[in-house]
């Protein structure tokens, strides 16, 4: 049966920064909805590209360019970057709570190749409808 | 290097219905633009699944079960259906133009296995940011 995700009810299902929600699966990718809140790690992902859009708020997404040059691309609602694996990048919410809704591969870890207080494994992720 | 794409913006540029615009590739799949007005036709992807989320407008997402009957999922802003490989779908827009976002794998034919006005090959697609 399909069913409909709505993002704002979704959305309020969401307490935690950081820690995704999955809201659907497709083709061996998951999207996810996510608050950010601060600031997250500089981190990589060796096999996904991973796509953000913001849905509300204002994100600061720290890049680093292979050279090592650092750079900042801020993200309005409605705006979306898209990562691309080996890429290092360190999301920072401006103000408050942000909105943002993730598409990247199922088995893509939240803070990829390094360990921190954020760090999920993807087989621990939520999944919208669930309990807990 | 990373860049950002404006939805607002890239809908501007998508002036056809029911003709995609590439806005992002990732991971084998495309993100795609696309504008709905009036009624597009039966199909189904064989080996696709295929994500909707509506941008701005209503949307009422015809789909037809294994058993052949028919039902209507009406879709807002921010809401999000899946249909899944096989299962037979047909985008309605309920008044004027609906603005969708798209998520599926970059060998998606728009009318899936069904020949038609709408029909474009995927190599055909326009990509954000080209010429033509």
């Amino acid at each position: 049966m399909v069913e409909k995700v709505n993002l704002s009810a979704a959305f309020e299902t969401v307490p935690t920064p950081w820690t995704p929600l999955i809201v659907g699966a497709l083709n061996g990718q998951h999207v996810k909805l996510a608050r950010a809140r601060g600031s997250f790690v500089w981190h990589h992902h060796e096999r996904a590209d991973e796509l953000f859009l913001v849905v509300a708020g204002v994100l600061d997404m720290h890049l680093r360019d292979s050279d090592g040059a650092e750079r900042v691309l801020t993200l309005e609602a409605g705006e979306s970057p898209i990562a691309p694996r080996g890429v290092e990048h360190k999301p920072v919410a401006r103000d408050g709570d942000v909105q943002l809704l993730l598409f990247e591969p199922e088995a893509t870890r939240n803070t990829g190749n390094v360990d921190g207080v954020h760090t999920i494994e993807p087989e621990d992720l939520r999944r919208f409808g669930e309990d807990g």
